[in-house]
């Protein structure tokens, strides 16, 4: 047994699981039970039952969010089953509260039955003040969240897509400040055209890219190819405007960026050459990266970022999905919407100055605590602006101070 | 507004709800990370891929218990809402947690469609050891847990119904030796024949009450009568052995008990000068109990019992539950069946000795801490012995000491 996974699976052990409850309030005595639960608690209800938006200020409800899978999807472990993936639930579960003081609740549903899962999400929906759907396989992913977000009235966010996006959003921003480009001058290829690759294109494009190639295991998408699944024929239509055909090989010829969600070692020295000059490559294929940083460098690259935490600009979805949550609770947004994806990566990328931003150094470290509160109100601040914010009397600055109470900063 | 109901609401406020998240392990760096997140969990999920069982090593699993309701008989509110219950959900999570340390998860599903929630229960088993139903309306609430029961492999316990019971079996217990009367010899009239009556009735019959009566509000249930609903029609092909017809004025008349879980005031002190010597009165209806102790007294009753906790004798589910529940878990049983639920009355009553019992104190007070550490006990050597505990290295003792230290005693 390696060290790491006996280390792994002693610290599991040894906890019994990673989360608990936690009671706001203590029941003691007579009193406190009069409060808590009967005779008191029916006060609450009442209001409830009289004007239901009344259940954020009554309950908990604000402040929970479901992590839902059918553990299809698991890390890199594919469809190992729901219950297999509650470790990884649980853990999400510690990063929503670690880094942003949020209380989110594993939701492994036994059941790869789309209908099923939109269905039981739904019904959820009164304990639940979002909901965040992890680890859940492509092409299914897009539709359950299609259609939960369309059905329900509380934001609902696949961070497996969305915040990859985002961070991937955050470290290009800055990685083009360092090499001098602008993301709308810029040739990018991304190869993996799945649910991630797919979001992360949607976003960059929403921020302004506009030259981009997509590619998966079978080519180049490209409009007219007969392999592409229905997502990838939408993205074909709105990408590769040269209608360019064949492998990533050739479409990495005078790219300026590559992104690649797909498999280890799949970027060659040989491809780094014929990028541009000061080429950007995030290559985040985990634990083995498309291409390892030392080789990308050595064969011209000017910037990269890994899944990898041991390797400089690690694109890591913790930098976004907390503050995300936390924002959009705070201002009661009923949705996540692209506004607020935009702002949460230029919150990311703003930590770091133009005087700091550097080849090794484009996107902060997990434990940056400044991350979650900025994310958090800029976020707020998005959902403000577009309209998507129920909650009126709360600005993007006291949503920043009420993350940094949350994490005792 | 009374001042009841503005504590209550200000409480509430105050908290914004009473559960939070409680993390078991901390998120401090990178080596922490490591461990609760990526790459460190693959392990966990890994091992109960290959073996399921082992999620209860790994995960928290093992102590969540799901406290399901759709709203549809919240206290005694009634229909109010999915959402409108949730208070109550909460706070029944807080009083699982306060009483034998579950971490107990509210799950208000908006729907009234059977097939729906029973369905939904289902597909969340990967997250819970165990449910728990509240506040379900019948006859709903008896389908729902009837499958539930033949479907999971996890404990499902219908609160209203089965908590009432062992704990009115609790008391009755202690009530009969103050009057020195044999469960086997008396005659007992319940009034109220709705879930919770009807389960009170069963596990009676099952500790060794022979001479019972039904009565609801059209009367006294017999066989042949035609108003009764399916399951009063059962329990009146069971009980009533000398086919008496009527209204509970005729029921009552010699009878040694009555217990009441229906309506304030139905009890008069007339009937209750019918009963034979040494009556003993539940009058459970909440918060106006189907006769006052002190009405009942002065008409001659030997021993009464409430819900309230102003009166002596508060027959009150929270004695049973949380107990219940922590046997049930930590012998990992597949089901919360007859015995233990008998056993868990016999842990309770037992809690008072043979000097102590008196007209005045049949029943533990809600916050005597001896109780949830015996009552899972008990419960743990009644799931033992009928086979249905599936974790074979735990003895009751083990299971009282764990619960203690829960309770940090």
């Amino acid at each position: 047994m390696s060290e790491l996974r006996e280390k792994a699976l002693k610290f599991h052990k040894d906890n019994e699981g990673k989360i608990a409850l936690h009671c706001k309030v203590a029941v003691k005595n007579k009193e406190d039970l009069t409060m808590a639960y009967t005779p008191g608690v029916a006060e609450p209800c009442l209001e409830i039952n009289k004007n239901y938006d009344t259940i954020y200020d009554y309950t908990s409800k604000g402040n929970w969010v479901a992590v839902v899978t059918n553990g299809t999807a698991v890390l890199g472990l594919g469809d190992i089953g729901a219950g297999a993936g509650l470790p990884v639930m649980e853990g999400k579960s510690v990063l929503f509260k670690a880094f942003a003081g949020v209380d989110a609740f594993p939701i492994c549903l036994d059941t790869k039955d789309i209908n099923k899962i939109v269905e039981t999400v739904k019904l959820m929906e009164p304990t639940f003040g979002g909901i965040n759907l992890e680890d859940i396989k492509a092409p299914e992913c897009f539709e359950i969240e299609k259609r939960l977000k369309e059905e329900l009235n509380i934001p609902v966010f696949h961070d497996d897509q969305h915040g990859t996006a985002i961070v991937v959003l955050a470290g290009l921003i800055n990685a083009l400040k360092v090499v001098k480009k602008e993301l709308s001058q810029v040739k990018l290829v991304l190869n993996g055209a799945g649910s991630a690759g797919i979001a992360i294109t949607k976003l960059l494009l929403k921020a302004g890219l506009k030259n981009v190639i997509l590619v998966d295991r079978k080519g180049i998408l490209c409009e007219g190819e007969s392999w592409m699944n229905e997502a990838q024929a939408n993205m074909a239509s709105i990408t590769n405007g040269g209608k360019v055909k064949g492998t990533l090989e050739d479409a990495i010829k005078g790219a300026d960026v590559f992104i690649g969600v797909s498999a280890p070692g799949v970027l060659t020295k040989e491809m780094v050459k014929t990028m541009n000059k000061g080429a950007v490559i995030f290559a985040m294929a985990n634990p083995v990266p498309e291409i390892f940083p030392e080789e990308a460098i050595e064969a011209g690259a000017a910037v990269v970022g890994t899944g990898r935490s041991d390797y400089a600009n690690q694109i890591n979805n913790v930098l976004a999905f907390p503050g995300i949550f936390r924002g959009a609770l705070d201002v009661r947004a009923k949705e996540i919407n692209e506004d607020m994806k935009v702002a949460a990566a230029y919150a990311i990328a703003g930590l770091i100055s133009e005087e700091e931003v550097k080849t090794d150094y484009i996107i902060p470290q997990a434990f940056d605590l400044r991350i979650a509160p900025k994310v958090a109100a800029y976020v707020a601040r998005a959902a403000i602006d577009t309209g998507v914010a129920r909650k009126t009397d709360i600005t993007p600055e006291m949503v920043e101070e009420h993350t940094k109470k949350l994490l005792g900063i």
